[in-house]
C-alpha cells in the first residue's frame, strides 16, 4: 500500500516550486494530474539541458505524474477542470494571485463544488499584502529575501545559492501544509486554502541572521564558508587540499586540539575558551588551526578527525556525489527510463519511511500523454469529444 | 481549534535540524516536550548571540516548546522516557544512529512500549549505509552534497550557503515525514519510523545540477549570481546599484529587449533568439543589458521593469529585510516576550492555512522549566520524587 493511495492531485504548477510539492506526492502514490496549456505546456521543458527534444530540467521533477492538456483561459476549459476538483482531494497552483480568480478558478469558487477541496498556492510574495501581484522567480526570493546577502566569499559580492533554494523551500513548505490539510480533512472533514509564499518561505529559513541583528546592531554579510556563531566551522587547507571541519561544541573543540593538532594548551587559551570567544579571534585561531594543518596530508587530517569523532568531509563536486557509496545505499539516484529520452539518473527520495516507503511512480509524461484517460474518467468525454476540443484549442 | 490538538512530540532534538521541525509541529498546536540533559541542556543554548545570559539562537527555534530534563544515559532516565512514550504520538531524536538503541530507546524498543508511535530520526547520513555512524554538522553536508560546490562567484571558490540549508531542508523534510506518518496511521492505526539523513535531503534539492552533469558531461562550478539552464536570470549594474532579473520565460525575454531597454531587434538576434542560446551567449548579453542599464537609474529601471511584469528586485540586506511591508502585512515578524531575555523579534510561519493556522504558543522554555509539569502528568511523579531524581543527577 502507498501512503497517499487514492489522494488526487490536480496540479496546475509549473517550473520548479509548485512541481518540486507535488513531486514529493506522487512519490508517495497520490494521483498527480498535471494540467498544462495545449502546445506549450510547462514552461520548463523548454529549459535546458536537453536529450533530443525532451528537457532533463522538466523530466527531473515531474516523474510519476500525469500530462492533460487544458486552456484554462477559456470557458469550456475551465468547466472541465471544474468536473476535475468535484473528485479530486488537492488543487495546487502557483500563477501569479488574482489569476485564478479571473478564471472563476479561485478558492471561493472552486470550495462551492467541492467543500472539502484542498487548495494549495505557492507564489512569489503570497495571497495578501501589498507585493501580492507582483511576479518572482527564485533569484528574485533569493535577493529579497535577504539569503544571498549572507552567501558568499567574507569580504566580497552576495551570490546566489547554486541551487534554486526560493523554490526548493517553499515548495518543502507547500508539501508539509499540504499533509496538513490532508490530516486535518481526516480528523474535521474540512478542507481548506493552503498559502505559502516563497518569500515567507525563505525568510524563514534565515535562522540566526535574524536574531543576531537584533542583538549585535550590526547588518549580517556574507561569511566565506564560516559560521556566524560556531567555530571553528569553516574549510580549512592541509597539505594537499581542503577539508570542512565543524567542531560544535566545546569537547569536540578541546577534542581537536588535543588529539587532532596535539596542542593541548590552546584549549584553554583565554582567546578560545568558549565558543564567543573563538567566534571573535576566528581570525587567529584559523592560522593556527592551518599551521598544524599544513604539516598533515588530508588522509592524515582526516583520519586524526574520524579517530576523535569530529565531524568533517571533502568538497565534493557533482561527479564525486553521484559516486558517493553511502547516497547509493540510500537509493539517492535512481535511473528512469523515459519513453523518448531514455535513462538518466535522478536524485531519489529522502524520506525514508519505514511502513509505506516512497517509489518512484513512472518516468515524467510527454506533453498530453494523459489527455484522454484523464478526461473520459472524470468528465465522461469520448476521443471524439477530445478531438472536437483538440480542434478548438481547449486540450 | 488547533491543527496539531492533541498530539504529544517528544522531542529529543538538539541544535537545528531536529528542533527545526519541532518548532514547525509546535506552531500548529502539537504540544513538544522538549527533552534535555541536565544542567547542559540542548548544546545550542550555548551558541551565541546572547541576549543576558540567554541564547538568542536557541530561543529562535525553540519557541513554544516544554523542557524537561532527563538523563537519558541512565536507567532511570530510560524508564521515564518510556512512560512518557506509553502517552505519546511523536518522537522526534537527531542523535547519531546507534546512540537511541544503546539506550534501549531505538524503534524497535519503543514500538514495544507503543505499536503506534511515530518514530521520526534525523541524522547527518541516515539510519542505513556505510556513513551511517558518522557524524555531521551543516558544513559538512553542504561540502559532502555537492551544494558548496555550485554556489560562489563565477572561477571563484566554493562557498557555504549562508543560512545553515543543511539543517533546515533536512528539518522540512522531517516535518513533512511526520505528517504523511500521522496521517497514515488515522488510515491504518499504525505507527512507523521516519528516517531522513541531512545527506540525502541536500542531494534531494540540488535540482537540475545532477541532469546537467549526465547530460553536459561538465562537472557543474559556482556561477556567481546567474542560472546555469536560465537567461537573463542574474543580478545587474544599473546607473546607481543592483538589481536582479529573472526573465524565465521567452515572453518575458521579449519584453525587455522591446520595453525596458528598447532594443526589439535583439530579441531576434540569433545569439539570443531562444533560451539555449542565451544561456550559450550570457557573456555577451550580459555586457549589452548592462550597457543599457547603466543608462539608467535604479528607481528608472525598476519602474520599467514593474510595467512590464518582468521579475526583479533589490538584493536586501537583512535590516532591510526586517523593515519590508509585505513581511509584516504577512506577519513574518514576529515579536516574542521572553520572562528573562525580554522582547525579540523572531521569523513568523510560512504555511498560512485559511481554517486552522499556526500561531506561536509561547516564548522558548527555560531549562527543565516544565520538568515536574510533565513528569506528573506522565509518569505520576510527586515534587518529593522529582527533588530526588534531582539529587541523583537524572532530571
Amino acid at each position: 500500500m502507498k501512503l497517499l493511495d487514492g489522494i488526487t492531485v490536480v496540479d496546475l504548477t509549473r517550473v520548479l516550486s509548485g512541481p518540486y510539492s507535488t513531486m514529493l506526492l506522487a512519490d508517495f502514490g497520490a494521483d498527480v494530474i498535471k494540467i498544462e496549456a495545449p502546445e506549450s505546456g510547462d514552461d520548463s521543458r523548454n529549459f535546458a539541458p536537453f536529450i533530443g527534444k525532451e528537457s532533463a530540467y522538466f523530466m527531473s521533477i515531474n516523474r510519476g505524474k500525469k500530462s492533460v492538456t487544458l486552456d484554462l483561459r477559456k470557458h469550456e476549459g475551465q468547466e472541465l477542470l471544474k468536473k476535475m476538483i468535484i473528485k479530486a482531494d488537492v488543487i495546487v497552483e502557483n500563477y501569479r494571485p488574482g489569476t485564478m480568480e479571473r478564471w472563476n478558478l479561485g478558492y471561493e469558487d472552486l470550495r462551492t463544488v467541492n467543500p472539502k477541496i484542498i487548495y494549495a498556492a505557492v507564489s512569489g510574495f503570497g495571497h495578501s499584502g501589498p507585493y501580492s501581484r507582483k511576479p518572482a522567480y527564485d533569484i528574485v526570493i533569493q535577493a529579497m529575501s535577504g539569503i544571498m546577502s549572507l552567501t558568499g566569499p567574507e569580504g566580497g559580492p552576495s551570490c546566489r545559492v547554486g541551487t534554486s533554494v526560493g523554490d526548493i523551500i517553499p515548495g518543502l513548505y507547500t508539501a508539509f501544509g499540504i499533509m496538513m490539510a490532508l490530516y486535518h480533512r481526516n480528523v474535521s472533514g474540512k478542507g481548506q486554502k493552503v498559502d505559502v509564499a516563497m518569500f515567507d518561505g525563505l525568510v524563514a529559513a534565515l535562522e540566526n541572521a535574524i536574531a543576531r541583528f537584533q542583538v549585535e546592531q550590526r547588518v549580517p554579510k556574507p561569511l566565506g564558508n564560516r559560521h556566524p556563531s560556531v567555530t571553528p566551522f569553516d574549510s580549512f587547507s592541509a597539505k594537499d587540499g581542503l577539508v570542512v571541519i565543524g567542531a560544535g561544541s566545546q569537547r569536540l573543540w578541546e577534542l581537536l586540539c588535543k588529539d587532532v593538532i596535539a596542542q593541548p594548551e590552546l584549549a584553554s587559551d583565554p582567546l578560545f575558551v568558549n565558543g564567543e570567544n573563538r567566534t571573535k579571534n576566528h581570525k587567529e585561531l584559523k592560522n593556527i588551526l592551518e599551521a598544524a594543518f599544513s604539516k598533515m596530508t588530508l588522509s592524515e587530517l582526516t583520519s586524526a578527525l574520524e579517530k576523535t569523532g569530529i565531524p568533517h568531509g571533502p568538497i565534493n563536486s557533482i561527479d564525486r556525489v553521484m559516486e558517493d557509496p553511502q547516497l547509493r545505499a540510500r537509493d539517492m539516484f535512481v535511473e528512469i527510463e523515459h519513453p523518448v529520452a531514455g535513462k538518466l539518473k535522478y536524485a531519489g527520495i529522502p524520506v525514508k519511511l519505514s511502513r509505506t516507503p516512497g517509489s518512484i511512480q513512472a518516468p515524467a509524461p510527454i506533453l498530453g500523454q494523459h489527455t484522454y484517460e484523464v478526461l473520459q474518467k472524470f468528465a465522461g468525454l469520448t476521443k471524439e469529444d477530445i478531438a472536437d476540443l483538440h480542434q478548438k484549442g481547449i486540450v
